[in-house]
C-alpha cells in the first residue's frame, strides 16, 4: 500500500516540493489541497478566528502566513530522518469556514463542526491558529470520546475562569476543556508558564485540578531533558493532544504573537521538547496565536511552521504505528 | 468669562503644549485628561473598539497611537487662525469603558451609555475610533432628539444591510442610524467612494434613500470647491454629523487601516474639505479605522490626529457662536 | 450558456469570495484553481521571476504576495458596474514552472512553453510578475501571429539594447520585441516615463522606432483625459498588449519595487488610464516588477491587485465581445 | 493602614489594570497619575532626554513607548507572589520637564531639581530613560548624603573620561559619579560588559577604581547563580541604586538602542539577577536607553517595561520592609 | 579644458555609475571621493548634524543614507537632458567633522570652518543634512561677501525668534540669518508652509519682514506654473540660495523626517519647481532633515537625492554658465 | 618597521575611527580605503553577488550593509586585547566587479580574477557577501596551490550536487570545492547544520567524504568548548580557511538572510567559536548571506560585520605571527 497523496497538481506537474519556495499557491507545507478527508491521514487545518482575544488581535491572519513560510519545509527531518510524507498521507484541508464571526460561541461551533467531519472520515488534525480559544472547539471533536492527556507549552495557563467577563476568552479554554471532561487535568503538563497576573488563580486552578505546571524557572532549572522526562510520566499511556501557543517562546523569537511575555522558551528548546515526545499516541495538536500584523517578516510564522513540520513528524510517525 | 480648561498639572507645572513633543503622557493634542463632563465644552473621547470588523482588526489601537502623534498639534490654525482652546473648553475624557467586549451589541450600549453623560452635561464629542460601527451607538446619544444631518468621508458607504450574517458589523452602520431615524437620508453626502463590491447595495441603498453619493471618480472630476459647496446644499441648515474614516484616504497616506481601497483622497483634499464646512452647525464628530498594526511608523495616526484638529477647529468655532 | 467558472470547492462549500479576506488559500482574486488552460477563458498567471534584474531584486516573490493582498478584490466594478466572473471564465492557472532558474534564456523559455499551452487553449493570460523581462516570453507566444499593440505604462522605457552586457535583463524587453516583431512600435504608447539616464538610448531609440513616449512631464501637462485620447489613436484598432510595471506609479504608493523613481503617476491616474482603454481588443496584459522585500506592508501588492482588477474588468469585457 | 494609592478616575470609575491592555491614556504600569510626591512611596518618573548620546539618537522618545507597553504588566509575580502594589503606594509622576534641551549640564540640572522633590517627599524613585547620562544627575539627588552602591547592568561600563571631548556623554556618567563620591566603587559591580574600545581606559578605570566587572564571558562561564552571589558580596549591606541599560540584553531581544553590542545577555537572565536581587536596601532604579525609533514593535520596550516591573517587586518589598 | 574629475579608482577601474546600483562604497551620486577642493566646481558634502532638533531626532544619519539611496541616480536629465558631469567637476567631500557635538555654537563653527575651506577653493557645495539649524552655519560661509537671495521649500518657516528657549534650533536659522544680513528678506520665497503653531510669530516676522510666504492652500491655487514665476520674480536678479526641507513634502512621500506635517507638496510639484528655477544664479544649495530611523525603506532618502540630482543639474549648468 | 596603513583622508584629517559612528563614507570598519593590494596584509573585500540564491534573493545588497554597521567596530577586543590594526594593515579593498551579472559561471570567474591579484600581492582576503556561493571562486584564488582546511559555521553544508538543475548554486559550493582539491575534506568541520531536506545526500555526502559534520542537536549536546576541540582536531595544522553564514545563527538574531532555519546557533556561541579558533593559520575568510531587504534595522549586518572584526582579530594574529 502507497500511502503517499497524489500531490494537487497544477500544470506544473511537478512536485510542489522541489520547486524554489516563492513559487506557487501556498498550501500547508506545499501539500496538497484537498477537500474529502477520507484521502488524508493527517490534516492540515487553517482557523482563522481571532474573535476571542482580550489583547492584540491578528491571529485571524495567521494561518495565511504560517501556509506562506511553510514553503521553507522540506520533507526528511535532519535528526530523526523521518519523511512523514512516506508514513502518511498528509494534506491540507483549507480553512475552517465561519457563519457568524461576531459571535464566540457560533464560531466554536462551527470549528467543532468542520473537525466532525475530520474525526468521521477517520483522519487527525494538525491545526494552525487563530487565537488559543480555537483548541477548546477541537477538543470537543478530538476528545469527544474520552478525556485526552494535554501538553501544553505556552507563558499562559489559559486556565482563567472568565477574561474581561466572558468564559470563552482565550484566556479560559483549558479550563472549559477540563470541566467539560475532555482534558484529563492528571495527565496534563503545562510548559513554559511565566507572566504577572491580577489573580492568582489561572496558576492555583491547575494546581488544585492536578495539572503539572512546570514554570519558566523550573524549566531552566530542570534542563531540557528532564522536563521532556517529567512530561511523559505526567502523560503516560493514551491518546495525547499537542497544544503550542507561540507565546511560549520568547518574542524575541516569535514576536508576531498577541500577548508576548519575555524571558521565553528558545526553538531549540521547543524542538528538543517536540523530539522528546516521539512514540506517544498523538492523537491531534495545534500551533496558535500568530499574530502576522506584529511581525511582517514571518519570522513568527517560520517558527509555527517549523514547529508544524516538528510535530508532524512525530504525529505521522505515530499514526503510521496505530495502523 | 474665560472659557480656557487649567490644563492637568502634573510636576512640570506648565503647559504641555510648550514642552517638546515627545515629552508627557500622552493625551489627545495634550490637552488635559479630565473625569468630569461638565468641565469641557468638547469632549475628546477615545473608542478602542474593533470586534465589529470583518477584514483586518486593529483599530481597537487606534486611539493610543493617535493620542501619541497627536503631540505633534498646536494650537493655531495657519490658515484660519483660530485657536479651538480659546474658543471652548476642550479636553480628553479618556476611553469609553467596556463591559463585553466579546458581544458587538453590549459594547455598542456601553458606547451610548458614555455618550450619555457627555451629552446631559451639555458637552460635544470628538471622538478617535475605532472602527466604524462605533459611530451608529454614538449617534443615539448625539442624534437621539432629532435625525442629524451627516456628512461622511469614506471609501464605503457602510450601508449595507448585512455583513457576514451581521446586522452590526463595521459595514452596516449608516443604514442602521437611518433606520433608527438618527441621520436623515436627505441631509448626507458621502464623499470618496469607490472599490469594488460583491453586491450593489451598498451603493443602490443610499440611492434609493436619498443620500447623496459622491463616488472618488465624481470628486476627482467636480474639484475640491465644487464638492464643498455640493456638500453644504446637501446638508443644508441644522445640526451635522462629521464622520471620518480615514480609508477614505489613499492608503499611501494612511496604510494604517483595515480595508484599504487605493485609488483615494489626498490629505491637501480632506483638509480643504474640513475647512470648507466652517460654519455648520457641528454637534459631534468622529475620526474611525486606524488601525496601528499595520502602520507602526505612526503617520496613519498623525493623518487622523491632524484631521481631529482640523475638525476641532471648526467644531470649536460653532460651539462657541451658538453659546 | 453559463460562462461562470465552478470555484475551487474545498470543505467551505461556499464561494470564497464571499468570505472574510483573511480567509483560505490565496489564489488570485480568490478565484477557482484550475489546471486545464480550456476550462478558463481568462486565465491569471503568476511569473515568478527576477533572474534578469540588475538593480534590487525580489520580484520573485510578487506573484505570492499579489495573491495574498488580491483577496481584498470583489467582483462589481463601482464605476462601470461591470462584474468580469459574469462575462468570462476566469481561473487561476498557478505559476509557470521554472527548470533553470540561473539560465534567463532558458527561463524565458519556461515562460514561453507554459503561455502556448494557455494560447492553445483559447485563453487569454492576464499575468503577475516577476521582473519585466517577462513581456518579452509572454508576447512571443500571445503575439505569436502578429505583431500587436502595446500600452506600457512605466517609469522606463525597457527599451536599452544591452544592460550589464546582457540583451536580456528587464531594461531590454521592448527592444527586443519590436526586433522579433511581436510589437508594432507604431501602435505602442509609454506613458509615465521618467527618471536619469546614463545614456539617451533608452529614450531616442523609441522615438526612432515610432513609439510614442509621453513622459511624466507631459502627463502631467496633458491630463488624463487627453492620455487616454492619444493612447487610443496610438493603439487604434486591432489587438493590444497591456503592460504595467508598478514603478510606473510614484513609489509612495507602490514601495515594493526594485527601481523606484520618484515623481510618478498616482493610482487615482492609472485608475483613469485603465477605464480609458475600455473597448479596446485586449488579448493579454500584464502586471510586474512588485517586489515584497521592499514593502512588507502589502500595499504595493494591493496596488497591483486592483490594477489586474481593474484591468481584468476591461480585458472580460473585451473577451466576452468577441466571442 | 491601607498603602494602596487610589487609581487616577476617570469616567471609568473602574482599576484600568483590569481593563484591555490596549486601552486608556498610557502611564507607567496603569498607575494613578500623580503631581504629588508624598501621595507614593516609589515613584515612576520617565526621563525623556538623548542629548548626550553620541552614536544613534531616539532614547528621548523612550519613556512614551515603554509607558505603552508596560499596559502589558498585570500585579502578582508569578515567581514570588509579590504584589508590588499591595506593598507600596506607587505612582507615575510624569516626566522630568526640561528648560534647556540643547544643553546637557543645564539638562542634568533640570533632572536633579526633580528628583530632589521626589527625595524630599521620602518617596523613591525607578526611572525610565533617556540615555544613561541620566543616572548622574539622579544619583546626584539620591546618592546626595552619601555614596551608594551600584548593580550596574550594561554591555558598556560608561566610565571613560571623555567622549566625544565632553566630561557628561552617556559613556561617562559612572566615572562622573564615583569622583563625586556618589557611588562607592568598592560596592560596584558591572554586568555583561563587552564590545570593542578604542581604549582601554573604560575597562581599566574601573579594575584601577575598585569596580568589580564581570565581562560577558566571565558571566557565561559562572552562570547566573554564581554571579548573583558575587554581586551580592560585592554590594554588601547599605543603599544600592540599580541601573539597567536594554543594551546589556542582546540586541535580538532589545533592537530598540542606540549602541547595540551583539552577543549580550537573555532577558531569562537578567530576570534571574533581578529576582537574585531580592532583599537588597534599594534606593533607586533606572532602566535606560530605550530607543524606539529602532524598534517600532514595541519589544524592546516590553522589555523595559517587565524589567521595570521585576525591579519594582523587590524594589517595593525593601521599602515596606523599611518601613 | 575637461571638466570632467577623474573618478575615485578602486580596484574596479571601471566608472562606478555604469555599475550595478548595489555595488561599490556609497558616494553621493557615485561621484569621486575627494579631499581637495580645488579639484571640483560643485562639492558635494554631507553634514551629519541634529543637535538643534526640538521634536525627534535622526537626520545625524541623513547624509549616510542619502548617500546609499543616491547611487540610484544616473547621469542624463529626461527632461532638460544635462548632464550635470559634463558642465562641472563634481566630487564627494565627505562630512564636516565635529569636534564638540554636544554644543550647538560650536558645531556650527565647525560647519563654517569646513565650508570655508570650499569657499576659498573656489567650489561651491551642494550638501545633505542634517537638521535645518545647518543652513544658517553654512550661509555664513556663501552668503559671507553679501547677502543672498533665498528659495526656501518647507512645511516651516524656521523663522521663530527662540524654541525650547534657544536661538539656535532648527526651527530658527532664517530669522537669525536675515538678522547677520546673510539673506535678503526681500528676496526671499517659502514655499509649502502650512501646520499649526502655538504662537503666529513664525509666519507674521517673514511678512514683517518681507519674506513672501507661498502657505500650501496658497500654492494648491496659483499652480505649479504661477508659484515657479512668483519665486523667479521674488528672487530676480543676483546670487541665490537653495535649501529644500523635505517635510516640505507630504510624509506620504517623505516619511523619514523629525516634523512630518501632512498635506504637503507632492514630489511632482517639487521637481517641477527646481526645474522652474533654470537658469538662475545659484551659489549653494541644501538638503535637510531626513531622518532615517523613520523610513528605513530609505524612500525618503531616495526623494532627498534625486532633489539633489535635480538641483546639481540646474546648479551645474549655472556655474558652468558663469565660468 | 610600522604596519599601520594611513587612513583614506578626507578634509577631516582625522582618525574616522574616532568620529561618530554614523560620519563619513562608510568602509569596512572604518578602514583606508585603497586600490593597490600590496598596501595591505589583510584585504577587506565586498562580493556584492546573489546570482546563485534558489531561495529569497537580496544578499547582493550585503557589502553596503554590513559596510554601515561595521562602523560601530571598535579597535581593541575585550577579550583578548588584540587591536587588529597594530598587528596588520588593514585596508577595504572595495567591491569585486562584475562583469556579465546573469550568468553564474561568469560572475564566479570575475570573483577569482580579482581575489588572484590580491594574492599575488601576497595580501589575505576578508570578505563580505553576497550568498554563499562566492566561497568557491574565492578558494579556487586562495587554496590554488594546494587543499586547505575548511570551518564552516552554517545552518546547511552546501554539499548538494545540483540544486534547481545547477552544479553552482548557494547549495553546492563545498561539494564543487572538494572535487576541484581546494578543500580536504578530511581537515573540514561544518558547525551547525539542521533543517529538513528533500534528500538525504546533502548530509551523507560529506559523511561519506570524510567531513566532520556537527549538526545543531550534537553542538548543544557537546557545549561550546568541546566544539571548539573536536573542530581545531579536525583542521589539525596548516591552512585553514573559516566562512560563516550568517543563517548558521537563529534567525531571532539573524533575520536578514534568504534562507532561515530555526534552531541555531547564538551570536555567544558563535564568538565563543572564533576566539576558539585563535592561533590557526588563517589564510582566508568570508561572512556571507547577508540579505538586507529581509532585516532593514540592519541588526544582522552588525552580527556580520561583528563577526568580521572577531575574525580579523585572529586572522591579524595568524597573519602578523607568520611574518
Amino acid at each position: 500500500m502507497n500511502p503517499k497523496l497524489e500531490p494537487h497538481k497544477t500544470m506544473m506537474g511537478d512536485n510542489p516540493m522541489l520547486a524554489p519556495r516563492y513559487c506557487g499557491v501556498p498550501t500547508f507545507m506545499r501539500t496538497p489541497l484537498v477537500s474529502d478527508p477520507t484521502l488524508v491521514d493527517i490534516a492540515l487545518i487553517g482557523v482563522p478566528y481571532d474573535g476571542a482575544v482580550e489583547a492584540r488581535s491578528g491571529a485571524r491572519q495567521g494561518p495565511r502566513q504560517i501556509r506562506d513560510m511553510s514553503s521553507m519545509m522540506r520533507a526528511i527531518h535532519h535528526v530523526t530522518r523521518i519523511n512523514p510524507y512516506e508514513l502518511c498521507r498528509v494534506g491540507d484541508m483549507g480553512d475552517v469556514p465561519f457563519n457568524h464571526i461576531f459571535d464566540v460561541k457560533a464560531s466554536h461551533a462551527d470549528i467543532t463542526d468542520f473537525y466532525e467531519r475530520i474525526r468521521r472520515a477517520g483522519a487527525f488534525p494538525l491545526s494552525a491558529g487563530g487565537d488559543h480559544s480555537i483548541s477548546l472547539p477541537i477538543l470537543r471533536s478530538v476528545a469527544s470520546e474520552r478525556p485526552v492527556g494535554l501538553i501544553h507549552i505556552d507563558a499562559h495557563t489559559d486556565c482563567c475562569d472568565e477574561e474581561m467577563n466572558s468564559k470563552y476568552s482565550h484566556g479560559t479554554p483549558f479550563r472549559r476543556a477540563v470541566e467539560e471532561e475532555l482534558v484529563d487535568p492528571g495527565r496534563t503538563v503545562q510548559i513554559g508558564i511565566r507572566g504577572a497576573a491580577n489573580s492568582d488563580e489561572c496558576w492555583t486552578y491547575g494546581e488544585k485540578a492536578g495539572i503539572r505546571i512546570i514554570f519558566m524557572e523550573e524549566f531552566t532549572k530542570m534542563g531540557v531533558d528532564n522536563v521532556i522526562a517529567e512530561a511523559r510520566r505526567v502523560v503516560g499511556e493514551g491518546p495525547v493532544y499537542i497544544t503550542f501557543d507561540v507565546d511560549g517562546i520568547d518574542p524575541a523569537f516569535t514576536p508576531g504573537t498577541g500577548t508576548p511575555e519575555i524571558g521565553g522558551l528558545t526553538p531549540v528548546e521547543v524542538q528538543a521538547l517536540v523530539r522528546g515526545f516521539r512514540g506517544l499516541e498523538i492523537i491531534g495538536a495545534d500551533v496558535v496565536e500568530v499574530a502576522p500584523p506584529f511581525d511582517p517578516s514571518g519570522n513568527t510564522a517560520l517558527v509555527a511552521a517549523t514547529m508544524m513540520y516538528e510535530i508532524l513528524c512525530i504525529f505521522a510517525e505515530s499514526v503510521a504505528g496505530r495502523r
